[in-house]
């Protein structure tokens, strides 16, 4: 175990809304579940989930300090809707600031939002957890639920197409970054000639 | 005139279906109104919308072929989905077998797929004609259809949101330039200040 989790907790509660906060225990749950499901390390997940919203309630003017600080890199699209930047500032905040190494964990957490070509396992459960924790509640959350329980690689390609959905339906701007983890699962799935999942 | 439209229409009756044959003369119908609504030349619009699927019912190993012909660089996106390619590949028929030289109308053809960012009012006639012309029907076709005789940027938003929509429902890969597209027009809607066509 790298830390005290109960010290994690502590600093999530000082940190976050109650409304976060709930978020995040359900996603520590959900992950929980998929980890022995799909025999992750349990202690990375559990870390990742508990940490994957660090930076989830800074206010943007605090997201784009922190990104400069920790020698971020903000994109075009960042920099018109950093509320995408709290993943990538949160993974430097625990590293940073709670002492967290591991890059599996980190890269979890940076991931969370957006995805990335090359998801992980414990990517894709973080992900997908964040997706379906108990306390979401929108069309399609069931589905994904069932999905989880049978086929992580289907159940995130449901919660990427759900993200884009919403995005779409709200004319919010879409990062290229998350097309590309779409595009690059498809190919992933194609390759395993695995078509159940399709709907081609 | 460039030259004689009735020679394109020989030329594209020898080329294609008979399917995508009645839906060019659809674009045309429909891009031909949006060109007189809007103040475009008549004339680029015409030709652009009865080339715009010139190589649509090329087979992908002659789409492969002529892009390498007339130097067109294939992306990882295109040498997976290679119907993309029809957009630009058509572009380059028109110009080297049948001689059309006007940029804009060029433009136009290589863009009505994915889209591009900075679409000019031609490339934007011609993506919301092709969305919107007589034989199509499907769910927000006729949203689009009104909202393209009133404010063309909103009816090429649906368009690009319907066109997304489509290729994730199907689980299909989505070219990164259909989002770059999408949020420049965002950016451009968004800077108009003008927020009656915003969902958020």
């Amino acid at each position: 175990m790298y830390f005290d989790q109960d010290t994690i907790r502590v600093q999530l509660r000082a940190r976050q809304s109650s409304t976060t906060f709930a978020h995040t225990l359900g996603v520590v749950a959900a992950a929980e579940l998929l980890a022995q499901r799909y025999g992750a390390d349990s202690e990375q997940v559990r870390v990742a989930a508990l940490l994957h919203d660090l930076a989830r309630d800074l206010e943007t003017s605090e997201l784009l300090k922190k990104a400069g600080e920790y020698g971020i890199l903000v994109d075009e699209i960042e920099a018109r809707e950093p509320l995408i930047l709290h993943a990538r500032v949160g993974a430097a905040m625990a590293r940073h600031q709670l002492g967290v190494e591991d890059a599996v964990v980190l890269q979890a957490i940076e991931r969370h939002t957006t995805g990335a070509p090359g998801m992980s396992l414990v990517d894709s459960i973080i992900y997908v957890a964040d997706y379906i924790e108990p306390g979401r509640d929108f069309p399609g959350v069931d589905e994904a639920r069932r999905a989880a329980g049978q086929d992580l690689d289907r159940a995130l390609l449901l919660a990427m197409n759900g993200t884009l959905d919403h995005l779409i339906r709200g004319n919010r701007i879409i990062h290229p970054r998350t097309v590309e983890a779409r595009n690059a699962l498809l190919q992933r799935l194609l390759a395993l000639k695995d078509n159940r999942w399709s709907g081609q």
